[in-house]
């Protein structure tokens, strides 16, 4: 039975009109605006031994506003930042919405062509870049012929670096008039656009409005329990969905943001130790950094960090050494067009009496909607039935919600495929678990099929990864002359094994797992090398799958089985 | 400098407008529905010796909602509750809103008149009323000429109590098709309408809607920091705000309620130790029955208790002593118009290392608004200049943002007068201390114009209160043929006084006030006696104005100064 879809006026609908005394466009700037208020003298900001306090946060972003309205940025225009953790980015993330204007922060990692991309597809009007970047930023300008104001970050811990000959940052803002502290007209507008590391053709700039910014920024905040008395080290790229909204979740809770120009293990370490971090967030590249850093450079601490990942599924090897250390280690998923992580790996009761190899098995699955998002599951393949929550069915990952991109800038035929049906389709392939957890199988193209049966490249390195020696795995397709497909495994063996560990070669890795997983799955050729990472520490399969290709296709009596 | 005010079209302008997909309306239906999918095995609800999972909160609540629809129950129809803290109230707290309707939670201490006026001005179409109500529910239901359904609790709990011969709630439930789960169409729906106390004229309907009570119960949640296994005792009424959105609040955490039929401090004590209890909330009096219950009533526990007030400030004493028994006690802020907590005293650094009255004074405060209110300040009476941050220019306190009511239910006057020039402007007296943190001194009307000056009975009750004698102390104004005004102090004395403590007389309670506050603030007449208490634990000072003015005008030689 469901409500009368007949709608007849009621008593309700009389007199009740929303004015500005009972409706703000939910944004993000709300947040700096309270912290301020509330915590003026707060550190809001530490980026080395320079502490910026709520008071000054709140001005800085006020001059930054101005200055770029003084430059001629107008409302709905692109400012484009290409520059690592540094305050002026964080900063960015408030003064150009303040002046009605789209932040687009750039990958530090991409090459000019890429950034001169984005710069014409994104019409962007004014540039700030720090000088560390200026090599790829002169470039990346030579090659676009739009008028694009540049200011330039000289930022005290950056290396020695050329300059454009542009205004400094802090000149920019010194110059200014602050503007006025007002929140956008409409909680729909844009206020950010991030574009997608686009794995083949051109990137697809991803934007984002206020409300999705504000309600992701409250989710996740929930999520990984951010207070006024948090610390948040910045390991996480802000350029990463604008630091999946931790650039705002943290300001929102009246916490303090720590910068950190350079992911190193040394240096997280030591902001652990130094500024009191409770909190900060990294995909699983940085887990590993943690844990195989040298003795050293670990540093002990006397509370529990919560570590926010996402991407692949942490091994269990790599959850029990987080939680030796001291980390308690929350798998989240998401993607740039839900504003980072959309779902959580929330922890249940019980789960803490389970071994680690049961709690890994747990853990390492991508979870439930956070509190923010309407709702995630898993649709059988261009359906909107959901798969049966068996664990077994594979389907494709949709999502919906208010924490859901508005769509792909000057793209509406993409915009129209993934939000068609009233479901942002991720292209990511899972399953969904009896207790209803989605877990990732993987990405679509991800998926090797061989003689016919689908093998999940996560199942198969999720196997390597026990293997005492093997430090980091990544299996793709290769051609296969006689299963149309196979698994192939790219393996980066650690640097130092331990006592009693040897050095395995290709035979050994394939009988290690034969005895973990269908023989099917197992690879049929290793190869050991280094893996390719994009800036954000995911494996470029991509990379790999050309690798595997370049193989040739293989043949049966080319097995070592 | 401002962000030009004209708009010119943008390319974020274009294509990027809102669907199913990225827009859905926000509701706390959500988070039941959320709640039901992560935590279906968990004690959603316990009531006595009876727990609800979170899987039978879902399923009742549609069985609610679909039984509602049979009986008749459109969209825009209000649905009341006459009730206590039971699982049918919290559960109407879903199912009505569910089935399309309004809800109208009733204040239990409501005459059989007032209950009939508001059934005849919210156009009641069905009473869900306790077995133990029934006698004022018969009452105003013979006074009202509506066609009124019923439906009675008949809750095990419950004393013996008489039947209307209506349906019984679970029969209605059982007999009834689930509703299909759908959230409103539009945020901005009426959810629930909660009727002000009014002590003079007719009560006024305040309505709510969908989108701020999910950001009230978000900003709720956030200040309490109430968590997936926190477990939130019922002290405070569902009637009084929906608990203040705690009824949606909890639900969002995925915590757990447990319902209190009735407030004492023995079933306080006995749930706190039972089931784990971590926050309460309630007006000062349930504070003051905790601290002086009985030895044999009172049990220890080991971990603290958030306890979430409101109303006026917590005097230092009754601060130290809840602390002392493993109490945390946070002061809110807040209004019907608001949907309860706007502003919360937010701890800050430093306020550790008070001593307890100097704590006491930064706690009592009211605070900063929450981190779901916009904006909370106070402004010079008939004025929007906010007053001096001073700690003494008193002005009315004004709120702004998405917690605000709609507005008054037919009563467009009310509504426009409260809301005018973009804020609600609340009728209570206030400071800004330099801080930025508000301190209520009175409602208008509690202030007393003493020989042209203005005198906060508060600050004269804090005075009253820190006699080792008194348990509690109300104090209004007095005609006074000298003064015009002049303080009445109404007070009551411990029943058990400590030793060395003697019984004060009204010249001691005189002398007493003396030596603590400014001579033309201290009370010109002691009245010894019991305080009339409104159902949410507020001293009706509108009857102790009555009783001093029944006094008649004080004459300067009656003084016994």
């Amino acid at each position: 039975m469901t409500a009368p879809f007949h709608r007849t006026a009621s008593i309700f609908d009389r007199d009740l009109a929303p004015g500005p005394a009972n409706h703000v466009p939910l944004s993000p700037l709300s947040f700096l605006k309270r912290a301020a208020k509330v915590y003026p003298d707060k550190p809001a900001i530490i980026h080395g031994h320079r502490i910026i306090t709520y008071a000054d946060f709140r001005e800085r972003v006020r001059r930054f506003a101005g200055a770029l309205l003084g430059a001629g940025v107008a409302r709905g225009d692109t400012v484009s930042v290409l520059a690592p953790n540094v305050p002026a980015l964080l900063e960015a993330h408030y003064a150009v919405p303040l002046a009605g204007a789209v932040l687009n922060a750039l990958n530090t990692r991409l090459d000019a062509a890429a950034v001169a991309f984005i710069l014409d597809h994104s019409e962007t009007k004014l540039l700030l870049v720090d000088r560390e970047l200026i090599p790829v930023a002169r470039e990346a300008l030579s090659r676009t012929e739009r008028p694009i104001t540049v200011v330039e970050i000289a930022d005290d811990l950056a290396p020695d670096a050329p300059t454009l000959g542009a205004v400094e940052y802090e000149d920019f803002l010194a110059a200014a008039a602050p503007a006025s502290w007002h929140g956008p007209d409409e909680e729909w507008g844009a206020l950010a656009l991030n574009y997608t590391s686009g794995t083949t053709g051109n990137p697809k700039g991803v934007v984002y409005h206020h409300r999705g910014a504000y309600l992701n920024a409250l989710g996740n905040a929930f999520t990984l329990n951010v207070r006024p008395d948090s610390v948040y080290l910045w390991t996480l790229p802000m350029f990463h969905c604008n630091g999946w909204t931790y650039t705002w979740a943290v300001t929102a809770a009246g916490g303090t943001h720590v910068c950190l120009r350079r992911v190193e293990a040394g240096a997280i370490f030591d902001a652990i130790a130094e500024h009191g971090v409770t909190h900060l967030c990294g995909a699983p590249i940085v887990l590993n950094m943690l844990i195989h850093a040298p003795a050293e450079v670990q540093r002990r601490f006397d509370r529990t960090v919560t570590v926010g990942t996402g991407g692949a599924a942490p091994p269990s090897a790599v959850l029990s050494g987080m939680k030796a250390m001291g980390f308690d280690v929350v798998h989240m998923y998401g993607l740039t067009e839900c504003y980072g992580p959309a779902t959580v790996c929330t922890p249940q009761e019980g789960w803490d009496d389970l071994d680690a190899d049961a709690l890994a098995l747990q853990v390492a699955r991508q979870g439930v909607n956070h509190i923010a998002v309407e709702d995630a599951t898993v649709f059988e393949r261009g359906t909107s039935r959901p798969v049966p929550a068996d664990g077994e069915t594979i389907g494709e990952i949709a999502l919906r919600g208010n924490t859901v991109m508005k769509g792909y800038l000057k793209n509406p035929a993409a915009t129209k495929e993934a939000l068609e049906g009233g479901w942002f389709r991720t292209g990511d392939l899972g399953v969904l678990h009896p207790d209803g957890y989605i877990e990732v199988k993987d990405r679509s193209k991800d998926i090797i099929i061989s003689g016919g049966e689908n093998i999940s490249s996560l199942e198969v390195e999720e196997a390597l990864y026990k293997h005492p020696a093997v430090l980091e795995a990544a299996v793709v397709a290769r051609p296969d002359d006689r299963w149309g497909e196979s698994p192939c495994a790219f393996v980066t063996l650690k640097p130092a094994l331990k006592p009693g560990v040897e050095r395995p070669s290709e035979h050994d890795i394939i009988q290690w797992c034969r005895g973990r997983i269908a023989h099917y799955k197992v690879p049929r050729t290793v190869v050991f090398s280094d893996l390719p990472k994009t800036s954000t520490g995911k494996i470029q399969k991509t990379v790999l799958r050309d690798a595997a290709r370049e193989l040739g296709t293989r043949r049966e009596a080319q097995t070592v089985l």
